[in-house]
């Protein structure tokens, strides 16, 4: 929709009132308008680069660093993904009208809970412009209206992609509202979306502990974390080490900068002699930089030029960096402990050839996600099974782990009778 | 536990220390806790009684209403009445543990999405005692620690109720921490309480406007509000007019001081002639105040002694009592809009004989529960079939409708491989 004159509170509103439309339209409609989208973003490719490169020519003279500008670079094959992406949202079944339980009651009542959408939706995320289009696809798959709000170093890129997709969707037959972008990046406007109450019904932010402060402190809608990941790989007394190195190497080098990667290796004492002096120096030579407890240190003597001694806040940080801390543990209850106190719920993972001692730590570790004998990598919603998501909740409530279609909806319960009271 | 010496933060801390032990407690440890929370409250009801009347002595003293009295006041049946309850919790299935669904994937990773305890659940409660026991046992159940804070006017009952439940599950070899209660009644510990980020899982208010609003003020801590109900009955043209008078009746004077009882009235204009008149006159009978639009007011006459002209504001509240708002509405949208900008999300009724009619309600009306046919007063946990419940959530998010065990719980991914990285 076109927003730009319009103040945060009346897009959501605007998309209030369209997620009522949206909420009850069936899948073939949603997939047509989707296709749209798809059809849409390559017909208007031109357009689209156009507009990307007045960001990029800003973000080339405010100095943004090569990472930042190949993030928000779009080509005719990234915006070509983008529509592979839609028409990937569009194979994935239709999370809304799936009856989760019916109950038949001794009165006659017949109770069925039913998966519904949430309603408004908004999305607050960082530079990367192709979130503009994966999250309004898995919004209008699910049939809620989404509210956007990127930043402003992708402001113009950011604005046409939103335009493409929610006029695509009208094409379709669908409100246009259903998609807007709130065009101010500010503090602001960020507050002001986060305050809308009963018109917003979820908030989800993806982006850096920063974002999340800024939201936390102001939000009064709720708000779904795809937070960071301290996330840590145990190898017990019995593992498998040549498994175990494996797969440390992979969850800590494969993609460092992301929040399923490994931060924090522990070693029970019993093979730390064994295992960490080889696994170390594979790990060094992969490039990664050691912090390593006095004790893991001591047993890799060889190693004293690649390691660092760990100091307390080591085991707190999501370095999201070719960094590990490394510690040796007297038993697996002593990493259940380590991984409670440090960790951020997110993935975890044992190396154990006991089956047992691998279900204790399941059951111990209090985290979204727990792995017995497989890198912490594969929490994801592709991986999963699940399809595309907009990011990994390390919340409890509502969504933990992957926020794929099904975290979108929440659930009505339709009672059907035939005249009954309450005695 | 003995709390009496602790801070806000130093009861939440244990509590969460105990919540670790208690995740993973079995269903006969948990039972077996019960059944001696069950067992103590009858053996200890003499000290019971007394710390409950020096509650009801202060209550006298501060001029406490008859009806708040009635509600601190305890005796031998009442709590004989929690120990029924505690057994009743006792009868119902462990919410913990079950396997929601299972994926296998191509890579031979077998993912598992399995329920478990929240972890630190916090219940603030208004004057009645029997919800520090209610509340307790369905904390145990659910595997989650409890930390609860109820009303300074109930202070001596809550603490001897708090300890007799802590004792007795510490009797039965769970950790003492797992219940407790804190000492002060004040805004500083409710805000101290709604920000132990991280240490608290959820809270759960069961009280008023007012307490909702100093929550919300303050809370960092995720916030279920077992809300207010501003429920509807529309009758639609086609509607079996003797079991729309029944429903109507029974929704609003069965008991009109409860969150599902009907707030509203909205009748279609094709029987509001026939039905209107009959339908106030029985109201106005069984002493409800009457509340009615012009239109409604112009058909029934006879009735203008008994009706007020409704203003703008008799749409949106909660009376809690024997008053009801009246509309005449031109078409079942025209309901459906009306319900969706009015209500809270609670529980809305349709009267109906056309099932088409009454699905397109269903879907058009956003509430937690939508009826046809039958009175908004089922909306309970044990109506439902669900058992006990905490209170009816009005939000989208986590839990809607009743909270019950299965709302105490959250989720978590058991993943597990045979050494599986991510290529």
């Amino acid at each position: 929709m076109t927003t730009a004159t319009l103040s945060v509170s009346e897009i959501c509103l605007a998309a209030r009132e369209a997620s009522r439309g949206l909420a009850t339209v069936d899948r073939a409609a949603k997939d047509a308008a989707l296709e749209a989208i798809a059809v849409a973003l390559i017909n208007r490719t031109p357009e689209i680069l156009a507009q990307n490169a007045i960001d990029m020519e800003a973000g080339h003279q405010a100095g943004l660093s090569t990472a930042l500008l190949d993030r928000l670079e779009l080509n005719p094959q990234r915006i070509a993904a983008m529509a592979d992406g839609v028409r990937e949202v569009i194979a994935l079944k239709d999370p809304v009208g799936e009856c989760i339980e019916e109950i038949s009651r001794p009165n006659g009542l017949r109770i069925r809970k039913v998966t519904v959408a949430l309603g408004v939706v908004a999305v607050v995320y960082e530079a990367r412009p192709n979130v503009t289009i994966d999250a309004a696809a898995l919004a209008v798959k699910s049939g809620n209206a989404i509210v956007l709000r990127g930043s402003s170093a992708a402001a113009h890129s950011n604005a046409i992609l939103a335009a493409v997709a929610s006029e695509a969707i009208a094409s379709a037959g669908l409100p246009e509202a259903a998609i807007s972008l709130v065009a101010g990046g500010g503090r602001d406007e960020l507050k002001e979306l986060a305050t809308q109450d009963s018109i917003v019904d979820i908030i989800i932010p993806r982006g850096g502990e920063s974002l999340k402060a800024a939201l936390s402190a102001v939000a009064t809608v709720p708000v779904i974390y795809a937070a960071s990941g301290n996330c840590h790989i145990y190898v017990h007394s019995d593992a498998d080490l040549s498994a175990a190195k494996a797969i440390i190497l992979n969850a800590k080098t494969q993609r460092p900068g992301v929040c399923n990667a490994a931060e924090t290796l522990l070693v029970h004492r019993d093979i730390a002699a064994e295992f960490l002096p080889q696994t170390l120096g594979a790990l060094a030579e992969a490039g990664v930089e050691l912090r390593v407890d006095s004790r893991a240190r001591a047993l890799a003597p060889d190693l004293a030029n690649s390691t660092v001694e760990a100091i307390d806040e080591d085991w707190e940080r999501e370095f999201l960096d070719l960094i590990l801390a490394v510690a040796v543990v007297d038993s697996e209850q002593e990493a259940i402990n380590h991984i409670n106190r440090h960790g951020s719920g997110h993935s975890e993972a044992i190396i154990t050839t006991d089956p047992e001692v691998g279900q204790r730590f399941q059951l111990g570790v209090d985290a979204a996600c727990v792995y017995v004998n497989a890198s912490t990598r594969f929490t994801d919603g592709f991986e999963f099974g699940m399809g595309a998501e907009i990011g990994i909740s390390t919340q409890k409530l509502h969504a933990r782990g992957p926020i794929g279609l099904s975290e979108l909806c929440t659930y009505k319960y339709l009672v059907d009778g035939d005249g009954q009271v309450r005695p």
